[in-house]
């Protein structure tokens, strides 16, 4: 669980309601903001983070001293640019960094809410982005941009909110999880619940399970990769020259790697925040409201859309990208798709691929240029 | 851990050598037969199991009191057949089904093993097969068969015992285990040395890590199935018709499904068990004592071999069984190659698949032609 730290934040001025029927009573959103809104306050990007993500998109991260995670995209002179762009991003309700999240104090008696903390869903999450927007001002979204889970918050803002957003641009997403991506998630929520640390949630600061969080994360590691690139990147390269442990120290190079994720993972963020996320990412299933029809969820909206896939994503595969391009072009709206080649699985999103921030830039030029 | 149950078994008249370097005293082989070995003693087939399995091929298992698990393969009438075939299947060295691994007496004072147990190899499976065949009084296999983890024991036999083996079936398997393998075993391990219960492989009997070795099998799960099976089978399914708990019990079938397999698995195995033979999965490694040449290792058999593989099979792609394939050839031996289709994954080879048996009995009574 990460140390206290000070995260630039609003509390909305009013209760959020939820899908699940409950209400968070004036939930703080922590978020970050780049560049200026311009006077006639149309140059706005929300960027939506993924699961472990965080609103420090190109400023250091407070508890690791890190860059940003998208320093690649999001800088002077990127696709998203400070010098042009009033840029947004905020922290998911549910998480650790400043957002309203299991960790946080419960209003009445000031004690973590731990699992007192509501179900949310991807739905949520955009409704309290809504209403951060609503606060600093910002009415519609030039664009709404995410990778993986903030691919999805990227699609439902076209859902629930179809005159706020100008543009949407979706990668390495889907439009729900599938089997699979909820067999996994649910092996690290079982991970985290068999820790005893974890104490049915109500663990206190520093004292979470933290073995458990780091076998979680290492399990979802692996779907953030491919098989080629671990392959190229460790192939049965051994930590130490040639010579076999015969035992079970970390004696391949992936599996130090993989245990490097985990623990670092745990210094940064907060077991039942990942409970919470990894939830509402296998309740996510855009159509689900729509009668089943993903078509009918974008039939309110105006947006141009662009959705970007990798060829080695397992994780999101291309083939759940296409499906919601299909439903856009069903559902009449103006909707790119571009797979693009990356030894790197599904973190392609994160690093330098070739191709990626020419049509990212492309893109978002060709919406402010029919302002 | 699996209770105490007697299973058929010999102990080896010699200690047995092990890669190592280390020796295992006079071990102990669990294995049972079907059929009678025929006068010539030409008709023996030696099954290998799997990562999880055990001896009971086709009699019920001792624990579970389910069938064995290969008796759709394995029966009269069947393409192994014990009223033609002598068939042989012993628990492999480190199990936990009547071999000697980590939860065996140890012979100096009685306590199990536990992780004084020496670190196994493949090859170290193998070669007390082949003691345990001298003890039978078989010298040569008319086939050594195996599916995944017994594919890569076939293929070690054709290596380490070239003049033993007429003919070589290997199914859903690979000449090596890659870095996405070895994460995945990685995550199992961490999982189950992470349980508390675990308390550095010295647990009692009946008191083991049980959460963590279910957290280990629910991610090893996870690769034996396809995302297509998974989503054929389970799709999004609720387990209470169209309702979501908002809460972290199972809502989804897949969930309970996985749950299931973790907490059932419990009853049958060794956590210390899955440790070792997980270890020796991943330092398999066939080409590494042959310079890395892979055709070497086939340079000194004249077996006939064949290789079938499945297409939705990601833990063990249909690459890697190309690639033994063309070692194979490339080593002047007669190998046949099989891809077949299925939707279930790499469990495919435990399950009903169009051509599988056609093709096991097509290539065993070709071999039993040319006797």
């Amino acid at each position: 669980m990460s140390p206290k730290v000070a995260h630039n934040h609003v509390r909305l001025p009013q209760d959020l309601p939820l899908e699940s029927g409950q209400v968070l009573p004036r939930p703080a959103i922590g978020f970050e903001t780049l560049g200026r809104l311009n006077a006639d306050r149309s140059n706005a990007i929300l960027i939506c983070h993924a699961l472990t993500g965080d609103q420090y998109v190109a400023s250091p991260h407070p508890v690791t001293g890190k860059p940003g995670w998208w320093t690649r995209m999001v800088g002077p002179g990127l696709p998203i640019d400070p010098e042009r762009h009033f840029i947004i991003c905020s922290n998911v309700i549910g998480g650790c960094m400043g957002s309203e999240g299991p960790a946080s104090p419960h209003p009445v008696d000031g004690a973590p809410w731990a699992l007192r903390f509501p179900v949310i869903t991807i739905a949520d999450m955009v409704r309290a982005q809504a209403g951060l927007l609503d606060s600093l001002g910002v009415e519609t979204l030039l664009a709404v941009v995410g990778g993986s889970m903030g691919g999805m918050q990227a699609l439902q803002w076209a859902a629930s909110y179809p005159g706020r957003v100008r543009s949407v641009l979706v990668i390495a997403s889907a439009a729900r999880h599938s089997a699979q991506n909820i067999a996994f998630h649910e092996v690290g929520r079982q991970a985290i619940m068999a820790d005893p640390k974890w104490k049915g949630g109500a663990y206190g600061a520093g004292e979470g399970p933290a073995k458990g969080l780091a076998v979680a994360r290492m399990a979802a590691h692996i779907t953030y990769l491919s098989e080629a690139g671990l392959t190229a990147k460790f192939g049965r390269h051994l930590q130490q020259g040639n010579a076999k442990s015969f035992g079970f120290d970390a004696d391949f190079q992936i599996e130090s790697y993989l245990r490097h994720q985990g623990m670092s993972f745990v210094d940064r963020f907060d077991a039942n925040a990942y409970l919470y996320i990894t939830r509402a990412l296998d309740y996510f299933d855009l159509a689900e409201d729509y009668g089943g029809q993903l078509a009918q969820a974008f039939a309110a909206t105006e947006a141009r859309f662009c959705v970007i896939s990798f060829d080695t994503d397992w994780l999101y595969p291309t083939a759940e990208s296409k499906r919601i391009v299909q439903a856009l072009v069903a559902a009449g709206r103006h909707a790119s798709f571009v797979e693009l080649t990356s030894p790197f699985g599904h973190d392609a999103f994160l690093l330098d691929t070739p191709g990626l921030n020419e049509v990212v830039d492309g893109f978002l030029k060709a919406v402010e240029r029919t302002a």
